[in-house]
């Protein structure tokens, strides 16, 4: 078993509220996070596969093809977007890297499968201190 | 003559564009950074001063000195707004990062010229691939 | 279950030796490392904590409160500190990064158990080649 | 259980591509990697070592000996090489960074459990978006 | 006067030797750098372009249009190429890292004067140790 | 006129003071880095020179051969000791970046010059958020 990672970039708009709080309520629970004018952020996305190197290429899956997911599935709809207000598989969820990890998995699970490879983790950086990382159900 | 930098950080949101455009002469002039509801960045700032390191300290300046002008004057306005909105010195300005770069000079200037020093540079880096800097007039 | 990591730094003095031996024995089994006048590094710590997002966050936990638990469990200990001479939970101990990951895990347990969530993993890196990861007994 | 990592650089030639392929069929798999003439990379090795820490030393293993292993048996073959031809435990193996990976693995179990110590991982980044890693059978 | 930078980066394969030399003397005069089978590299690559920036942009060159010139100038001629014998600018010349800088500063200069800005400086950094800058005649 | 730099590192221990101050003293002026008890810095050094690439080697200065001075200049004498106690060029001076960078400088200096290149600059990273650099009288 090989894993193999991809390292990509993304730039977006968000803010972290909930609506049925008050202004008052998100800063103390979310503190500056929760501007209503929005922040953003460079997130750096790292998406691990695992399988067995293919006899006839030595790959476990092509980056190339691997990448080409990624930007499909998940930074053609992120990059430069409004997390909140812009991204259909963030509709209705808080917008806390936890929760855009585990979208972002299920937005590229289906495609790596099809790719005949096995989604094995997603890391997600916010900034350089804060970091999530999911590894599915 | 010696040169101190500091490093610091903030994250923000913007746009570019120019309200008498059109969204789709903004979207061609500007790209994708013109995007309506917003996108943003982990901007990181590096503010170079230059003097004689003085005899009593070693020190050109205190660098925690240096760090507190930084947060009163900068950070305190740019971390977690949107630049656009939010940010008094950036009022009327394109939100690009040349004219961010100078905003932040004029806003650092006279605090580090009271402390007895000289400002040298500020360089901006909107993303690591995309970076500014500005040496004064 | 999400892992979310927090990265921290702090600076301080150690040496590697033990008291039973001479300086010539420290130095062949510790080498440089075992100064007697001391050295130190810039080290970098990187806690991870996992759980289930809350529903209400959108968090496995707030990562101003994890920072807040490092910085009155670990950082404020070690920070701008001498290892070997003034650190509680490291008294009698070897000051190896090994030692060190160990030490800060059983300070962080408690108060990250307190908040709900759990300890993952300490990792520490003394110098960029140099890298430590316990995850606990 | 104590994981200590080991990060170290090597700067190598190699082409992808199967001899029995023309170039026409290379181009089509492997794509720009298949250069008949050649490119490279600066690789990014880190080499994982588990156990526990001993008591004389609070090492799990000493990291000059396992930085001296890993020159030994790695980086003397493949620093300033070429890896399809020049390097002996990649004959007859698509040069891929996951061959690549299992190759260095193989090289380095047998010295680094003479050392009384485990490897846990090599990973590979052949540039810092495509990175691989292997933990073993 | 501000100052953009672009960073790019592209990975190729090179020797340094002079044909007139035997392997020997090359050997001692380059050292490991000269292995007649080549090795390679990835280099990262800033530009840096000064101007002042355009009322109606902020900008003061797009940097897509900087990024544009670089790939067609230089990455389409470097990258996964084999710098002595693929790359036309750098024919009958050694390929150091400080002849290389001085030949993607010729490549680019003229489609950067041509896009009403002013090359400033070519940095290249071979490996994170070694790193060359020109600034021009 | 090419610029060439080589990046090295140290680890050292230091503290900021001044002999005749009272440790209260010390503290308000220096914080932290006061400390009586040492801390300490992965430091890293920056080494720019400056010439023409010579025509039989296509280098301002062979590498290897700068890296060898700073090892026998600097590194030799800062690397895993106490900057205060045990630096010859820094004793009397008070352990600050701008002071040990202006004496890194004048250790450099003879053995570029007998090396047929010029110094340009010396940088020293105390930390990623704190950098001196000097150019020279």
């Amino acid at each position: 078993m090989v894993y193999i990672t991809r390292k990509e970039h993304f730039n977006s708009a968000h803010r972290l509220f909930r609506p049925e709080y008050s202004d008052e309520e998100n800063l103390r629970v979310f503190g500056k996070c929760s501007n209503p004018l929005w922040h953003g952020h460079n997130y750096l996305l790292m998406v691990t596969v695992k399988g067995e190197p293919k006899p006839e290429t030595g790959f476990v899956m092509d980056l190339k093809k691997l990448s080409q997911i990624i930007a499909d599935k998940v930074l053609d709809k992120l990059d430069h977007k409004n997390i909140n207000l812009e991204v259909d598989f963030m509709k209705g969820e808080l917008a806390s890297t936890e929760n855009l990890a585990i979208g972002i998995w299920n937005e590229l699970e289906p495609g790596i499968n099809a790719a005949g490879a096995t989604l094995h983790s997603v890391r997600l950086e916010e900034t350089e201190n804060n970091i999530v990382e999911y590894l599915g159900k």
